[in-house]
């Protein structure tokens, strides 16, 4: 059952703020990665591209954990452990809004834009500090 | 086999920032916590309350990560995968000199100083970003 996400710390998820998220590696360790994201209604999402480690371990296993500590206040947290789906992106629309949202734009962008697929965290249990 | 902490984001890990620790949750679903740590020569360690889910998984798992971002550079960062080891705290020793080295004392400190230990991560794979 999805669990919400409060409004006391909704600003930490709609801010564009640099958020943590860790999947579960192939060795069974954790390995945590910044990312950009964004706050879509419930859900969170971001783009992935095919070639990193994370998005191999998200196939193998849907569970991770995004945390996100405020960068004005390091006892102010939000973390949102969830479920991922994994989408094709068929164009750069949602990687160009994601990166308008961080206030940058595809053409200065310094990773590739190609061969990326969608990243969508549904929240299972969210936990507040501060 | 140990992996080695480099110099260029040393750093990250010897001044007093916070880092997310992630362990392996009970359901299979990483969690993600804030903490507090000195680096000790090429090993990390924090004080945990018996009490804390990430003990409880640690005992369980000891498999964990910490991830440092760097407070003035959000595309500068360490993670340290590894491996834990757990014991008990006889005295508030270690306690008192993880506080002093975030600038505060056990007599301000708002969390209980009894019953707790003392975590040590052993590095097994560094990456660094930026």
């Amino acid at each position: 059952m999805p669990d919400t996400i409060p409004d006391s710390h909704r600003d930490l998820l709609a801010d564009p703020t640099v958020g943590l998220l860790t999947t579960n590696g192939p060795t069974g360790y954790p390995q945590t990665t910044p990312i950009w994201f964004v706050l879509d209604g419930e859900v969170l999402r971001t783009s992935l591209h095919r070639s990193r480690q994370k998005y191999r371990n998200l196939v193998r296993d849907a569970r991770a954990t995004l945390f996100v500590l405020d960068p004005t206040n390091p006892f102010r947290a939000i973390e949102v452990r969830g479920d991922v789906t994994i989408a094709s992106a068929d164009d750069t629309t949602f990687l160009e809004g994601l990166l308008e949202h961080y206030g940058t734009t595809l053409a200065s962008f310094q990773a590739p834009a190609d061969d990326r697929i969608v990243i969508t965290l549904t929240p299972r249990r969210v936990v507040t500090l501060g």
